[in-house]
């Protein structure tokens, strides 16, 4: 089966600074409470995730995840109410880049 | 300056079979009437560059491009009238999932 596939993200001066990695790491911050179990779910490392995390928060105008302290990699994680409308939104601009493509299915036809 | 990026390319069964790089392959044989000049633009082998020709004709209900027979790297390349056609109707999908993005602008002014 044919079908459309897009991938979208926000740059700064060449730097991505937000997309669907960012993305699917705060789901899994929100789902685990925790960023070592995140990161490893991602199979990222921790060092990564927690770059990821100080990244994110830097680019936006509150934070979006907010790190307890703990032990080593202890602490739990927390996305915030201004990540949570962030993820949202994105999700939005992405159904609507979806729903685009689905009205395109004519294209699709001359391929074979 | 913060943006949008986006990318957005057909699939078959998990193989790309049109996109971006077709397409500038594409622009480029229209432009120079040869495969070889089209790939070494591209900075790509004429090898890979016909490879890709062969893919999409492989994939299209018409040829996009037609090779006319020539020396080893010789003869010319030409852009079907399908070809053409899929290439303005990719480029105007392009431009939908651009103004979806240009009105999204708010969710910029979210991040920094």
């Amino acid at each position: 089966m044919k079908e459309f596939r897009f991938k979208c993200w926000v740059e700064e001066d060449g730097e991505k600074i937000f997309g669907p990695g960012p993305v699917e790491l705060l789901r899994l911050i929100e789902k685990e409470g925790s960023l070592s179990k995140a990161a490893d779910k991602m199979k990222m490392s921790y060092k990564k995730a927690w770059d990821m995390v100080k990244r994110l928060n830097e680019h936006s105008e509150d934070p979006l995840v907010i790190l307890k302290k703990g032990g080593s990699h202890g602490g739990g994680a927390q996305v915030t109410a201004h990540g949570i409308r962030v993820m949202a939104e994105f999700q939005s601009i992405q159904d609507e880049l979806k729903k685009v493509l689905e009205s395109q299915q004519d294209f699709l036809q001359k391929l074979k």
